[in-house]
């Protein structure tokens, strides 16, 4: 598996360009000595500054408790290189393997958290846990991203976009129609 | 501009199918004798069953107090065929024109809701609010999705994926990795 090649420190309210679209991401997490990788699909931006992002990440996963307790995980964005890791990473439990190995997958330090970030994918978004008052009733966290980090070649890169029934659309193609926005919306 | 053929009901534990992909959408709102569209691209799915949507809405626009008191909306999907639309209806306020004749658009009945439906649209999503308690905070509006439905053809529509700065990656092609997953997963 290849890594994508150098990647640059990301403007912290400029998170949307990469999440915003709706890719599935991979949420890495760590807790004493145990780290975990899982599938997510349910996020959304919710703020630039700070840069805020809420996601469902549902009690069943092993990775809720670890995500809650430690009050950290890091987004990672992975491209269709990276389809066969993704869906496993979803198929399995972290219970019972430990997915950097069982993947193939880097695990790197991170800046900010103790949570790692995996090498292979195309960004990565380092966040900690600011609201957890709905985690409750709906297992839906609000995170601050505060070190992003993003590939620079592609420029746009193929990513996953989940349906479910094992099916993902793919985003890659992109139109530009800057001229068409007011200056104060771009 | 052409209007999706048929539509049919969309089960609500499938609203994800369309969704969950992270495509803009267009929010039509009602109130006493106003009505509205703004384009939107900050949600996230948030339960299968009762199905249930989480999107911010900016208290800058004309649509906030529309939705707050109403508490109600309709989630309109377009496809690339309304780029020109969905474009034009974020650049502009429903405090100065009505966007379903600016933009020739037809404000089909709801059957759940007063909030009107976009025809020319692939999917309607007829949505009653049902947690506004981080509305105040993080304008995070948390809907109830109360009728669904999709055109049938195509049946994986190109949608646009907004990244901000003028730029939509569009998805459209599909992979199908059924045979990856395991049956409870899907």
């Amino acid at each position: 598996m290849t890594s994508p090649g150098h990647k640059k420190s990301v403007p912290l309210d400029k998170v949307r360009r990469y999440l915003e679209p709706g890719p599935i991401v991979l949420v890495s997490s760590a807790l004493e000595d145990r780290r975990n990788i899982m599938t997510m699909g349910w996020h959304s931006i919710m703020a630039f500054s700070p840069s805020l992002l809420g996601c469902v990440i549902s009690a069943g996963n092993h990775s809720f408790e670890m995500v809650r307790q430690s009050g950290e995980c890091v987004i990672n964005l992975p491209t269709t290189d990276l389809t066969d890791q993704t869906i496993g990473i979803g198929n399995t439990s972290g219970g019972n393997i430990d997915k950097f190995e069982h993947f193939g997958l880097t695990a790197d330090a991170s800046e900010a958290v103790a949570a790692p970030q995996i090498r292979e994918c195309y960004a990565n978004f380092e966040c900690r846990l600011v609201d957890d008052r709905l985690v409750d009733e709906y297992n839906f966290f609000i995170w601050e991203v505060v070190r992003a980090r993003a590939a620079t070649s592609p420029e746009y890169p193929q990513t996953l976009h989940y349906t479910g029934d094992g099916v993902f659309m793919v985003a890659g193609e992109v139109i530009s129609r800057r001229d068409q926005f007011l200056p104060q919306m771009l």
